[in-house]
């Protein structure tokens, strides 16, 4: 009997020759594409009519919303960017797809899944761990990596088959999704070179005027933007338009892959950097010190979680629910202002702000201790050190 | 016989006050101002007049090249900015001053220290545990916090004995070292306004064309600036010049004290923001994955010590060995951008790097690995997360 | 109009003392016991005569229930032990206590709290802290801290009204509890000498035969002592009757105070000991290596937090979010065997097991992979210390 | 021309059948044994002719002492105990063996390393990482790993040659070394069983009378033993001697093997769980809080590291570095008691005690501060926590 496979389809190279490919071997072949941010309506009716002419059974599923639940949330709460930097939207979107190809390929009673991915990088890691996590029962195929086939090798595969992939017009390849866009070129496989301003989706930055922008939040999830009350896709989609107008958010990481190498990659990621921004300084007002110093720490170890491809370590639900415990008081309003390629929190506010200078103002007299006081806890606050300074040179 | 103290002396109104206010208790009085940045020679001047006026003697300390070695350095090998922001200028500042200070009541033989410090603030603390535990047999004196005065009572206290302080022209209150200066106004005690342009020692930012940088490392030390070899220092104070024209490393810092309650401090720091960029991004090239994520944490860990005014545990000393270890490779160059508000690193190279094109590119064919163990890795990589899913849902 | 304070009253010297105290002062006084394991019904009768003697309204509650849910099911499920021997038996009664205390005053619209502690231990600042943060608008008394008097003072001041508190008949002072008994001593005042057998609870260890114990947890919560289905609190009592016979989870740990002194103190604590050897190996079958890494730091933080006094700093509550959900598949049976002095656990079990004989065995060859695909595993893990170790000597 | 091979060699059945298979593949064999403490002189004589047998030249290394400075020491600094339990006496061992073996191929020019790993288990990767990072010219060969064999295979293949290997006397298989010894048997291959007391070497436990120890350290190093000055290997033989007899430093570890697996394994270590016991305790009087807290959270790290076949990561000797630093003052003595099977810590002094009865004792009157300043502190300290409570419910 003819066995089933599901292929993961963004209709570029890899996966049209995955498609055909699989096709040769004997598989019936459908095709998933999961929509994370990445396409518009007519970029996905152009996959689904090629996934067609490819002669698959085709699903689009819109995940967006489900992305942002599932994990930008919590990229949100632990303020995560890589090395200061990346805010990791090419791992949280792996994961998510690989949810929904997992949930397709059981709804479909797929004997196998199949993705496009090379030997060469993270991803095909992060797939194949989570096919094994989330349908253990499937086989997993990734044709061009056991081919080891060259992009050349591919191309003509297919234009044997009269099947002619569009050749791209840039020389950069760009990953675009909710979270942001990533670039690689030939400078990113350099650590000394940099892309140019064009290379971004957003291109050469205009030297435009400074505007406001008012960002609210409940709990820790983004609200509004300017007033007007948005659902988190809604208000993402925005902020990356308007800040890429501005050249907001943008660098070049150079980080550590799953298999040991070091990688670089560009990145675009307006509406991450400003919320997290944003977010970052509202929970300063309305968060603990404790909490401010270790949420910072588990915030760095969920996205490296992410990151090293163990997002289905339980783990990552244990941190999650940190993180969700922790938002309760993140309500309020953050003013930003937005420069070519700065962004500035001017203030926030919030009804749980610990900052009340009815109470207490830093540097100023306040209510809550006298000069008397406030000697005596300097005293008893330095006795462990009075201690061990007394207790002799160390080395 | 008349018992003798040391007083750390700005020449401001606090410590011009303690000068006379102490004299007339019947101490001897002397002053010592340590440089750490915040003066020039002409105002170093002016202070020694003044003290001399009070009937002081007076001693001026230039520490700015030990206030590097002692504990800048170490918050540039940990990359240490507090909530992503603030360089903690201060804290560093006033530890390096407490040791100078303790060290000249030890020379001169005082029978006390004193320093100007009110109980509103986290300066009292963080002098308090220093002097208790680098000279716990001198008395700590802080004349403003025991009586509670008032700035005006200070004033009037002062005019009366033919005293003047010249009035501040600015309204803003500004502390100036090496590793940046802090700024507070009537905007910096609420969490919703925000300091002008103005208020920061380098004004207006204008609208200057971007302009090209490059910063030398070794060990994890700046050493060249554009290819000049300089002196820590030279070099702090050449790139604090050069980044205050562009507007850079400024921003509004909410945090928390060591009493409790939150603060709002205003920062100008271009050096330091410069520096911590470029630094982190050739670490990123010649550390491994897990030195890169640890120490984070323990930088982190590093400042809060340091601006909690933990400075004299001896965990301190452990992190600085853990921080010196990990900067053995951290030699090489940093190219970066400068723009109006906003820095860009372009590109590293360093003799130790770990991303060798010759060995591995990521995304690409590589020497290390093939497709077929790439997928073997893959496999075993993610044998825990499969067990994990297999073991049932955990709530 | 007379002012009313509610005393947490314990019976013993210092509270008795301050009943009394209190009333001169012109204080309306109401006491509370609040019991968290430590007193028997005997004990409680006696302490509410000794109540109304006092001229005090009394209220006896019985806390330990709450004990467990507030505070012990977290520290089992953190395995939390201070340097791996104390199990914070106190600091989680006080917070409890504390809790109580507050909720208390305001059911009978009290004007104040009082407790009886000096000025010398955690026990005033754990109080203080609590009382302040959940009950702001009540004024704090703590008379013998305040008047700074001397056991002997204030058993004369009791004498002179008639009111004898009996002599201890132990030199040691025992404060007992479901987590756990301290014992302090002379020889707990000094770092080299032991406390003897006999002054715990327990006494000599007599030389027993070994005997076996199974206990079952439920999500980590102990359900079950040799197939008895027990609710918490009398699972506890049991198993700390029966380990205290065996000379268990006896120790003496040397640890740091809120106020900066080391300080030493014995405890015997079986239950505590062997719940949390128990469900430590437990969670060894269930949980992943990540998890339990983490978990390990997050324990030992959350238990910093309780015995420095910062129970009530929000942090705590994400602390308990992320051990509750670590805690879902800690479900099964664990196998002990108790000698005098020592336990050891022979065998854990659970339907959530990660140790599947079925799919791999340590050592053995198994389905999840061959030798070829270790092999490769291996080659592409150590693929980044190999770049680190070819970048060149670090120092 | 041939090719030569350097065999990690132990002679039991997996090496030796190596030693034979890789000539008959035409590799010139050369044989080396390190001795990390499991072997005796005789042993080290057979294993020897053996080789010579075999026809292969032979080396023996002592590594004992090299074990300790390289890693003993500071899996000992770090008190690091795998889940409170194991030692990690076998990865200690391996990382060292492995770094011997390294520098005897290229003292010889060897073209190849062996080792006689299968392809079940964690040492295959931590020889194969080590190599490649300290010799990545060599090839390494683990044919028991690649031909996937049997020990039935190998045992037919060397009789076929006229090579008879002992029949092992125990149905245990016992990795002896000198941070403690590793039992695996039947029950350890289920999670549910337990290893009878004879299978540890020490046997059954006999009821002996309880006896003083007491160690004294130098700066974190064992430097004596009940007044007898001795070199850490000299002092870790004679304790292991000791502490077996007491049938101390037993248990079974479940535990996570780097393959993702779940392993469990038996152990006696007397000599690492009594030193580590006495370490910790002598820690606590002359360490500060915080060391205290940080080290134990970076002593887990670095065993965690070591553990998962990472021992060549520079963060390795950056966790050195910190551990290195924090033994300045841990100088003193040890006073332990042991019993069969538990052993106690009876008191520790040391000249750079931080428990100084002279200055303050925990719960009496002292010198640092009074009632009044107790009380100070405790309302500054307790600031932050009420401002959290007052800013309104989380959640």
């Amino acid at each position: 009997m003819t066995k089933t496979v599901l292929l993961a389809f963004s209709g570029g190279l890899d996966t049209t020759f995955c498609a055909l490919w699989l096709q040769e071997q004997g598989w019936k072949v459908h095709t998933v594409t999961v929509d994370t941010g990445g396409f518009d309506a007519e970029e996905l009716t152009r996959i689904e009519s090629l996934a067609k002419r490819l002669g698959a059974s085709h699903r689009t599923v819109d995940a967006k919303a489900r992305l942002f639940d599932s994990t930008l949330r919590f990229l949100l709460y632990g303020n995560t960017l890589r090395g200061a930097a990346y805010p990791l939207s090419v791992s949280a979107e792996r994961s998510c797809q690989a949810r929904v190809i997992a949930e397709v390929a059981g709804d479909l009673g797929m004997d196998a899944v199949a993705h496009g991915s090379t030997g060469a990088g993270n991803d095909q890691v992060r797939f194949d761990v989570a096919f094994r996590a989330l349908a253990p029962e499937l086989e997993i195929l990734a044709p061009v990596r056991s081919l080891g086939w060259s992009r050349a090798q591919e191309v003509t595969f297919l234009a044997d088959r009269g099947i002619e992939v569009p050749v791209k017009t840039s020389v950069y390849s760009v990953n675009e999704g909710l979270w942001g866009a990533s670039v690689g070129g030939r400078e990113t496989l350099t650590s000394w070179d940099t892309l140019p301003e064009s290379a971004y989706p957003g291109g050469e930055v205009p030297n435009l005027a400074p505007i406001p922008l008012t960002l609210a939040f409940t709990k820790g999830v983004p609200v509004a933007l300017d007033g007007d009350a948005l659902d988190p896709v809604t208000l993402l989609q925005r902020l990356n338009a308007l800040g890429r107008r501005y050249g907001l958010g943008r660098g070049v990481h150079l980080g550590d892959t799953i298999l040991g190498i070091k990688g670089r990659v560009g990145f675009e990621a307006p509406a991450a950097h400003l919320l997290i921004q944003a977010h970052r300084e509202l929970e300063k007002l309305v968060l603990s010190g404790p909490q401010l110093f270790w949420k910072e720490q588990l915030g760095q170890l969920y996205g490296a979680m992410l990151h090293e491809g163990k997002a289905f370590d339980p783990l990552v639900k244990d941190l999650e629910a940190f993180l969700e415990s922790s938002q309760g008081r993140v309500t309020g309003e953050v003013r930003m202002k937005l420069y070519p390629r700065a962004a500035f929190v001017e203030g926030v506010r919030s009804p749980h702000s610990l900052m009340d200078p009815k109470v207490a103002s830093y540097g100023e007299d306040n209510k809550l201790w006298n000069g008397e006081e406030a000697a005596a806890f300097g005293k008893v606050f330095g006795v462990s050190q009075l201690l061990s300074a007394k207790a002799g040179v160390a080395s």
